[in-house]
């Protein structure tokens, strides 16, 4: 499968270590995504919608194991219930607030993103699709609420 | 960037025409996601969750324009503005139900997602992070609540 970055996203997180683990710990940080030339016209119609899905890859997370201590926990859980950064196929998906669109320039909100990070894609959020009504959630049950005070340790760092 | 499918998402539908377009669409749809050998121990602790993110690669969307009719309007829009399957980089995403885990077999329900789909990522479904509280719709204004009876037609075909 060929990937191709579409842009670049640039945050005010320089290095892995002490910034948010998810976009409710990034609230107010505010960072500008640059797409390419080729890609501007895709931008139509995309101001109109407040928020915004970003996919794209965690470009400085080398390598995974299959059980991981999330950040917000010190017990071993599946990568796959987690949202480590280090994980089979290294890509990050974050719900971030859309402020603003000059031609190439999406400004944003609400982030939790490193900076110089390749974008992949962007989708407009649709509550109606993207969030259902009811859920549990497993290991975080009681924890989630901490995530937005939560900061990144070096516990996925590549030393 | 190196990207390498963890499994395969078997569903009831076999072509891409006819089908539920987002998941809301598919409410009560069953499918099952077989994981690739190699990656099982990544699932532990995944079944407490009820909702899950699934990231898979639209594999049979060859191809793409910058500006593309949606399935839920007949303007031209730009594809970032959209979740149509063909995009620059094939990325799809929905989450889904998580009824039951299996050894490699991921049972899942309300899904969109053709037969025969290779998944990339699996992330557990975190409301706090993945779905804010207040939104504007763009495009979609008034007409985000029919996407769950819409149907995929041709127009993503690659005829």
């Amino acid at each position: 499968m060929k990937i191709e970055p579409i842009g670049i996203i640039n945050t005010p997180f320089k290095q892995k270590e002490g910034m948010p683990i998810q976009p409710t710990g990034g609230t107010g940080v505010k960072g500008c995504i640059e797409v390419f030339s080729g890609f501007i016209e895709g931008l139509c119609d995309l101001e109109g919608f407040s928020h915004i899905i970003l996919i794209y890859r965690f470009h400085e997370s080398e390598g995974y194991n299959l059980k991981v201590k999330p950040f917000m926990d010190d017990q071993l859980r599946g990568v796959f219930s987690t949202r480590a950064p280090k994980r089979p196929n290294s890509i990050g998906i974050s719900v971030v607030k859309l402020n603003k669109i000059d031609n190439n320039l999406v400004f944003i909100e609400n982030i939790d993103i490193l900076d110089g990070t390749p974008l992949l894609d962007i989708k407009p959020f649709i509550p109606s699709v993207d969030s259902p009504d009811e859920y549990k959630l497993g290991w975080l049950k009681g924890k989630s609420d901490k995530i937005s005070s939560k900061l990144s340790d070096k516990r996925f760092s590549n030393e």
